[in-house]
């Protein structure tokens, strides 16, 4: 027996007036997944408690059943894991922009001209530097997608809680980072990051790929602002707490983190974007060949719907609930565990994650079919699983894969 | 008012293709726990989380409302107490088999041929031993049913963290007692072990009732294998706690030791088997003369639907639930808090426990009446409880008999 979580990520929202008081998920149609609804045992799921608005890291952590409040240090680390650094527990990991700066460093453009080519050029000139009277900490810095990169900080001392450098806003300096609790470990931190905010400016001013971008007329990339600062943190990997071979399939590099950091093989898929974009197909077919492999457990976490919520694109969040149910007829197995979910609702209304818990279906030789019919928000919440929270949903898995100890006699 | 919680053990199931899909309960003819489903508040109930596999011993104490991840140190103090021995916190128990050893000390029947009649007189033997070197330790040994007994050590300086002398097969020798934290508390209760497995061959090699089984041509019970070493709870009294005189029916050691160990008067009942051939009138006939009496709560266990589930008997649980549905038309009355319920899934096709959840059904003057009019796995959990857990009922109980504290102004 395998076991699948899909999750859509941000799928669930709130009734909207436009769609006469229906939810994106309520007014799609979603043939496959009301199948799975009707086939299966559906519930209401609130992520991690009931009202806490859930970021997706927390959220795919605690339905993977950790604990996000022990192991959730920051986004950084998980941003790092997902564009395939080897972080390591101890280790203290960022987010950063490639942006613009001028002479007297202020931030003229946040975003390096949104920047899409010659990252990797700029990337390793900052990989290899190394800072004075810091040569004992290793600088690990790698491009993500876009203006996007990654920054680890590898050396003995070091703390994490220090604020951004990143200032947020244009027309002003880089912040100088700080460190919020008054230890030596994060002042070690915060002084190696204004140093290398500076020097940054100092190395990559000059850099080819930038001198070129002036030559075009485009904004160059010479800065690095970090932000997010988190402490690897030491997970026990998924496969020595559930016994399971797993793999992630997952477009984001924060959910790509999450896999690599749990010891998942994070499978790659091209065509996958992360937006409403995507190509489902190509996710689709590599869904297909996992489970036709010797995994026992795949994380799904397909992200258009998020993007769109977050765009307040309501007919785009629309039709790409539609386009993922279209993939679904095929994945559907009589072996297998299928849990299909969200990780948090994300209203096209608010723009951003809300606290509403989300619609989760489980379908499954032995679960305890339901009389519902639909899949969505409030259909659900009338099915037999009543209401779970993501840390029950590992369990529930487990114990229907006849995977877990018994406690007891 | 008085509250009565009845257990039917292992009584929830999965869903199963020869019955159309239907669980056993679900399948059972039970006109009197539809009664009791109509007429009462109903929900599903996790005996400790979702998905957690319960066993008896800790779904009980959980819905008694005492932690079991705090109380529960292993089966082997609740059999003590079960079989009628007065353990006290700090004693180290133990369950064991009488088994056969040939003059090597090879085990060649786990089971002492089965053994029936008699073990009282070997377990005197074995009672009244003292071991050179522990004579500040007590040794307290009483048989059980067949060929099944408990060992109680009682003295300074013991520690529980051991490992079982029963090799678990047959064809080798015990095996070697460790003290699995290293402390020399538990290695001081190895050595016990190990001197007792050894010297209790030497006792029971020659005891008449085994020179009668030899002539017979049945295997001897000349050894004693213990395992499941628990340090004996200091658990506060059931009636401390709640304030209400209490009675335990129950049919097995197991359920009669957390009867025992809680406070409660644990009432025997004659032809109370713990299988499906159990006497349901004689249990009937003690619960009803339990309500008649002064007691204010009773905790009622009923344990053949298990073992028809163990069994993997579909014909024997269905069978079994709807005798069990029999007996319960004369004890529904007015004045009473009624709960019936199960403590744990035993699903035939598993022949184990799971974690799935419960049904549940309170009835009462004063509960809210919900609209289920079945009770099964699937109706309870569109009922008024929604979905609770083990450690929720007694406060449940307690709140509708009017014996809460409030807390607060």
């Amino acid at each position: 027996m395998k076991g699948v979580i899909m999750i859509i990520d941000g799928m669930a929202d709130r009734p909207i007036e436009s769609l006469g008081g229906k939810t994106p998920l309520e007014a799609a149609k979603t043939p496959n997944m009301d199948r799975l609804a009707s086939s299966g045992i559906n519930g209401i799921m609130d992520p991690i408690r009931p009202g806490v608005r859930a970021g997706s890291d927390t959220s795919h952590l605690s339905i993977l059943g950790y604990d996000p409040y022990s192991v959730y240090t920051g986004r950084g680390p998980f941003e790092a894991a997902g564009v395939g650094l080897d972080v390591r527990p101890g280790d203290i990991a960022f987010r950063c922009n490639f942006a613009t700066a001028d002479d007297d460093l202020v931030i003229t453009d946040r975003r390096a001209g949104r920047i899409r080519s010659g990252t990797s050029q700029i990337a390793e000139a900052i990989n290899s530097m190394t800072l004075d009277g810091f040569e004992d900490v290793e600088i690990i810095f790698r491009e993500s997608t876009g203006h996007r990169a990654v920054l680890v900080l590898r050396g003995p001392g070091l703390g994490d809680n220090v604020s951004d450098a990143d200032p947020k806003t244009e027309g002003k300096p880089p912040k100088k980072v700080k460190a919020l609790d008054g230890s030596p470990e994060s002042q070690k931190t915060a002084d190696i990051l204004n140093n290398l905010v500076r020097e940054s400016y100092e190395i990559l001013r000059d850099h080819p790929v930038n001198t070129e971008r002036i030559r075009n007329g485009e904004a160059p990339a010479n800065i690095i602002l970090p932000r997010g600062a988190g402490a690897v943190p030491d997970v026990e990997k998924f496969e020595d707490r559930y016994g399971l071979k797993a793999a992630c399939i997952a477009e984001t590099g924060l959910i790509r983190g999450i896999g690599h950091i749990t010891g998942m093989d994070v499978i790659d898929v091209e065509g996958a974007t992360g937006g409403t974009d995507t190509d489902l197909e190509s996710i689709k077919n590599a869904i297909k060949d996992a489970l036709d492999d010797e995994y026992e457990f795949l994380l799904i976490n397909i992200d258009g719907a998020d993007e769109a919520g977050h765009d307040g694109d309501l007919e785009g969040k629309v039709e790409f609930i539609e386009r993922v149910d279209s993939i679904l007829g095929d994945l559907i197995r009589d072996d297998i565990y299928f849990i299909l979910t969200a990780d948090h609702s994300t209203p096209v209304s608010v723009m951003d994650h809300t606290g509403d818990p989300v619609p989760i279906t489980i379908n499954g030789p032995e679960v305890r079919v339901d009389d519902v019919s639909v899949f969505s928000e409030r259909a659900a919440a009338a099915g037999g699983l009543c209401r779970i929270r993501g840390s029950h949903v590992m369990d529930i898995l487990l114990d229907l894969m006849n995977r877990k100890e018994k406690f007891g006699a």
